[in-house]
């Protein structure tokens, strides 16, 4: 995948951000970031299933139900989720909203909302308004990666990717995004932003982007935690011009989806690895399961195992753990058909052990990605979740946060 | 609860302890531990819900079916978990059921196994046949608290509990138990081990057992990783005398099982308090949910999530991670109606954030226990969990295990 192109590059959108103090930050950093549609774009977005949902959350699915998935910005903001916040905090998220649709001249069904950083404290309203009005006085300046970095909280590093279809005329796919855990709730709020100049119509691009995000951010997992923000947006301009892409477009339309798949995925390693005190990424691949639930499930209980995760941290090719995490996963699971390889050696074969040269694996594991493979012996469904190592830094970074 | 016997005083029992050199201890200790019926005793148990079971679970499940919860010995090893062992390991755990049998003349079906230790390793067999028969030939000879200690793998150190119930002849129920994480699969396998002179059915025993276990033992998490091993075992002598205690015994059967929970309510306590790196005992209580069901998902997740865990070993009263916890529990949850304390200080009133003393709260949260309560103000359901905290050394004991 190329990577090329930032979100502050794609034709059709202007981007601004701003110091708006939104808590004490150790120095004066972007907190606060607006994108702008030049013309009301085709928008969608996928949400936290936490029932417990911030009310920027409450807002989007709201406006993209009322305004049938067309946007006309984005408004978001680090430091404080605006969760927990009862209804002093569902109407700071509306005030800001509506700031914005006044300014912009706009319906307010077209303004998005994303908020990350500690749960339970309101928005502190005069430094949004300020921010607000910044950004907007301040439009289309923004550079290269200044979105990304405005949005960050604990993460080590900006994250973006973007592609260029070769034979679909000039379209970008540019996306940026924050977490550090998928799933960490303070700080760490998954947020990513997808824009580009494709003409796809709205129904298409809600769909496209529910099926990307299934198998890519929704794959990810740090430590099983769901924030209470979790959001992912995409808005496409049009300006590529013809006719918008949907299903009957046929191949067309798939190329679209295989190149929003290409960067929601390279995002979503980088969230991965990028995980809270993470020292390398860990795929788990999951083959040969009854049903595709079976193979969600037994990665998912793998990769979130907190004893596979350290042992992953500790180069240790531990493979009992991995054999008690599929066994309580839930999915069906025959110990004398399963086989397990971990960065292709195999450990356990037919449900007998393998002998192995244990150092040598020990020393593959230090890679910056591992590979762990299981192969249920069942039937033809698969799955892959993505997650990372757990180290002493994970519980530095979370013991003490708010205090 | 008195604290006056341990189960090598339980009238109606042998027990002896070897050293086996099942696996390359620090330094020379027992790892092999037998307990005789003098006549063959009511035996009830309850085992891991893992379905990559142990060898010696599937072969207790198997023999206390066909003896009609009827056992005369017990045999336990340290070590070895005996785990994703195949077909040899299979017929090592039946070969070491044959050995006692024979020399106990008994019929096989009253012998009952339990192995803790490294997954995926075969038994050392010429050192379990020479530990069986040293055990047979001390049997009597372990002293107070042997036992215990025979089957510690990291506990830091046994765990024990008996009651003596007032006014039931002279009843007593004696428990020892090992787990170091209910839960975490290798040295820390759950064995518990309840021995009592009562009388009592077959049938009640397993009534009851299953009963209290599902209010302690089943409530205790460290890690939410659940054991190939874990075993609970309860043997009543009935040497007191009398007609069998059952169901329709009434107040004197219901005596018994109080205090069969009592004893298992020790041990619960003292697993998660034992857990791998624990500082404190955290005891998540859920109340006023919809259904039992919604408050033990709730109490589950909370008590299961790092970032809570981390934030009760940082004493950091972080409660958005409780409230992030709560909503991806899958329980039902109305977020206006929920209220939290922590240490007894409201944090979280009907959907709101109350103000709190956080310098306060954290100086509390220093206690060795801490409550976690969660009102969801939708019913009269509950639950209770206990758990620990997440702390370095959680990584530590975990990250460098087999290598």
């Amino acid at each position: 995948m190329s990577n090329l192109q930032s979100l502050e590059t794609v034709p059709g959108f202007k981007i601004a951000c701003a110091q708006a103090a939104i808590r004490e930050w150790e120095k004066p950093r972007n907190d606060i970031a607006v994108i702008v549609a030049d013309a009301p774009a085709a928008a969608a977005g996928v949400f936290t299933q936490n029932k417990v949902a911030a009310s920027p959350v409450a807002i989007c699915r709201k406006h993209l139900k009322a305004s049938q998935g067309v946007a006309k910005a984005v408004l978001v903001n680090a430091g404080v989720a605006n969760a927990c916040t009862g209804r002093e905090g569902r109407e700071n998220a509306l005030a800001c909203a509506k700031q914005l649709a006044e300014t912009l001249k706009t319906p307010l069904d077209q303004i998005l909302l994303a908020s990350t950083g500690v749960i339970g404290r309101q928005l502190p309203m005069t430094n949004m308004k300020n921010g607000i009005k910044a950004c907007i006085d301040a439009l289309g300046t923004a550079q290269d990666g200044d979105f990304a970095k405005a949005i960050m909280t604990t993460d080590p590093e900006p994250k973006q990717a973007s592609i260029v279809l070769d034979g679909l005329g000039d379209v970008v796919i540019a996306g940026a995004c924050k977490g550090s855990g998928m799933i960490a709730p303070n700080m760490a709020t998954m947020l990513a932003f997808i824009l580009t100049n494709a003409a796809v119509s709205p129904k298409a691009l809600r769909s496209a982007l529910k099926d990307v995000a299934d198998a890519t951010f929704n794959m990810v997992t740090v430590d099983g935690d769901t924030s209470t923000n979790d959001s992912l947006f995409i808005m496409a301009s049009g300006l590529t011009g013809g006719a918008a892409l949907d299903k009957a477009s046929g191949k067309r339309y798939d190329k679209f989806v295989a190149g929003l798949y290409e960067v929601c995925m390279s995002l979503s390693r980088q969230i991965a690895i990028g995980g809270e005190g993470a020292t390398k990424l860990v795929v788990v691949r999951v083959t040969g399961a009854d049903k595709r639930h079976d193979a969600e499930l037994a990665a998912r209980t793998i990769a979130e195992s907190p004893l596979v995760k350290t042992a992953m941290f500790g180069n240790d090719p531990n493979w009992g753990r991995i054999m008690m995490a599929l066994g309580r996963s839930g999915a069906k699971v025959e110990e004398d058909k399963v086989s397990l390889r971990l960065c292709g050696k195999r450990m356990f074969k037919d449900g007998k052990p393998v002998d192995f040269d244990a150092a040598e694996l020990s020393g593959l594991m230090k890679a910056k990605e591992v590979e762990l493979e299981v192969e249920l012996g069942l039937g033809k469904a698969k799955a892959l979740m993505l997650t990372c190592d757990f180290s002493y830094d994970y519980v530095k970074i979370n013991a003490d946060y708010t205090t």
